[in-house]
């Protein structure tokens, strides 16, 4: 079931997505109903699937960047909820950076409460998967040590465009197009840790909420994007998040 | 004008500390008025004096620390919201660690959104100021090279016990007191990067919301503690936020 969060009529609603996007009545993370009432996707525009109250993030989790025996855990690291952002959003290209980066991503939405849960129960406490581009200024990270600037400005972390809450998260094709050609190219099963080994770890540490998010790290092609650039991460199974790059607007 | 937030009869509430705690009506963000109805300390809780979206902190910001020619630029780095702790409250020593250390600091505590301020402008959004204990697993943020996992568990951000509104933010004695005895001592007066420049780094990057909080860094001296230890922040014209070490509790 691919689960949307849409505008329409400058109200925000979630609906269920199945050709038409069908209105729910509940919440998402508790029980809904799927209704009759549909609107069409072209009626709408989409919004990240999730408003988390944090956005837990992994360095380098894919075997193509390096082997899970040179690490004894994964690298923890926080995007702030600031930092989120619409599918078809723009990203927006700070003036102080020259070499802003995507970074394909599957993104687990978390369900329920969870504090210090273990691998065996990890899986009743996702909601589903979505795709995520964590957007970093790599000249600020690289400068900085702390990866927490380069990675934190407004904009720089899109989802969507849903949230598929069938699908095995260990065995889909992940991609990055930048301006229609294939970046980064990599699949799920290349996980160094896995979805269950890393809800046990972050959760030794801190409570997630329902709607907080889990970024599991990028493969192997990140580069960087410019002003003008589309950038897509296609997931097998979940959808396409596209954006486009764009200047700093004012707020 | 002190501004706490507490629970009495189960109900949280905002009110102004003198002497006793007069209620209000209003926002503490935009405008409010101070009721003649109020409540005497013992017969309440405190809460930590804000629920911040985001909390933003700065390392290595005294020059007992080091000088300001060795730095470019400040280092941030995110305390996850569920971090937060009330003033009295527990902080839950972590299993998975051997050197959990305090960190006195002062908090700015944001007042209304904030994206792009110039240093001029910066004290229009600030709301007050509060003291923090940034606690950290030691051995964990030196291990993990990236300082989120060993600042961001569950209780390592106490704040409290109030906001004050009214005050020069830059002339302050901080002290940590660990067992009554000082283990830290300072004036923020040796801020390497002062308040409106804090405020203007970070909105660079970030837009701030009401009820977000900075934490300033910490002057010299941190050390260990242990479960037992009761650790103090006092910070001239705050006031002093007690919390004790315990084990962690089931959630």
């Amino acid at each position: 079931m691919k689960i949307v969060k849409f505008v329409k009529d400058s109200e925000a609603a979630y609906g269920i997505f199945n050709n038409k996007i069908y209105g729910i009545a509940g919440s998402i993370f508790t029980d809904f109903t799927v209704l009759k009432d549909y609107v069409l996707v072209d009626e709408v525009t989409l919004l990240a699937p999730c408003t988390p109250s944090k956005a837990v993030c992994i360095g380098l989790n894919y075997n193509d960047h390096k082997k899970k025996t040179d690490l004894e855990e994964p690298t923890l690291f926080l995007k702030p909820p600031s930092s989120l952002n619409n599918p078809n959003g723009i990203i927006e290209y700070p003036a102080i950076s020259n070499d802003v980066q995507y970074e394909a991503e599957l993104a687990i939405v978390i369900k329920k409460q969870a504090r210090n849960i273990v691998v065996e129960n990890a899986y009743e406490y996702i909601l589903g998967y979505t795709c995520a581009n964590d957007v970093s200024a790599r000249d600020l990270q690289k400068r900085d040590g702390q990866w927490t600037r380069g990675k934190s400005f407004d904009t720089f972390m899109p989802l969507g465009p849903c949230i598929e809450t069938d699908i095995d998260p260990h065995n889909l094709d992940i991609k990055l197009y930048l301006n229609d050609k294939v970046c980064q190219s990599s699949n799920t099963c290349n996980l160094l840790f896995n979805i269950p080994e890393l809800i046990a770890f972050i959760t030794e540490v801190m409570t997630l909420y329902p709607g907080d998010v889990i970024l599991t790290g990028t493969p192997a092609g990140v580069g960087p994007m410019q002003i003008g650039d589309r950038v897509v991460v296609e997931i097998e199974g979940i959808g396409r998040l596209e954006n486009t790059i764009g200047n700093v607007r004012c707020r």
